[in-house]
């Protein structure tokens, strides 16, 4: 398996739909739905999200989520830790005090300081998570944006406004357009 | 879990008994014994690091594995690699070209190139690849030597001496220092 799994895919596309939304909140359904990826798998990424400070609730029929600051603000890495929580990229067991020479009991020069095999992984740690550090959610939307037409910003809006407006009108069917 | 497993830990302390063993081979048995670590897992990793050329195995009681090449030529980059094979940090399943607005054929400006979030993990993947690749097998060893009392080799030696000393004039019990 990856180190970084399908909640972070998922959680990154779903956010894109918020950049553009400004003061509107759209639903993590919608949200989910717009990237085609399983609605109540991103409810779960959203309650993350929201206990991590990244996005705030509203409520109502035009209720969902908002970003709670700038997506420039936002930075991939804390969206990483929010979604997974803080998975280490190597975990060490201490192996070096297992050597038969201590005969049970290892010495202070073995067990100093970090194992050097633990050493150069915190550094390849370090090293991926200041890149990840180094790129915004608002980067990510920034190249999606270069990339699209012009009209797909209002073809966004106007699927996301159809959203809430369907909900609003058909209340029987609320809970597939929730 | 961690992306780098016990197998990488485990495979990288037994290797630390080869760098001082020069032409002398040790078998992995011996090898896991020194680290403390399970024989059986040892040998399965010993496998891997012989089929990617970073260990030469040689026969008879006094038998077992060889550094292929010197240790300062080894990075840390290729032991993963041999150990768990290339594992990625981030798995694309280019939910990009899902959105609704493509009714289902995702126009070629959605598609072009590396997906926008996929980019991003893929330069945290080369930023963790570049450290491991940055650090050898020698350097892990270097540290580990400038740590240890001046007898530590000397000890560890005698050790190794002595489980082959052991096969030889008690064949019978083989089966336990092998």
């Amino acid at each position: 398996m990856a180190h970084l799994t399908a909640s972070v895919e998922y959680g990154l596309h779903c956010l894109l739909g918020l950049i553009g939304a400004g003061d509107a909140p759209r639903s993590a359904r919608d949200l989910a739905l717009f990237q085609g990826v399983s609605p109540s798998f991103a409810a779960k990424i959203f309650a993350k999200l929201e206990k991590a400070g990244i996005v705030t609730a509203a409520e109502g029929v035009r209720g969902g989520y908002r970003l709670a600051r700038p997506a420039d603000t936002i930075s991939v890495l804390e969206l990483v830790d929010a979604i997974e929580g803080r998975k280490p990229l190597f975990e060490c067991q201490e192996i070096r005090a297992r050597c038969p020479l201590f005969d049970g009991g290892a010495p202070d020069w073995a067990t100093r300081g970090v194992c050097s095999i633990h050493a150069v992984m915190l550094k390849a740690e370090k090293a991926m998570r200041d890149a990840l550090a180094s790129e915004t959610l608002a980067d990510i939307g920034g190249r999606l944006e270069r990339k699209a037409p012009e009209t797909f910003d209002a073809d966004t809006r106007s699927w996301f406004d159809a959203r809430i407006a369907a909900r609003r009108s058909r209340p029987a069917q609320a809970k597939d357009m929730q």
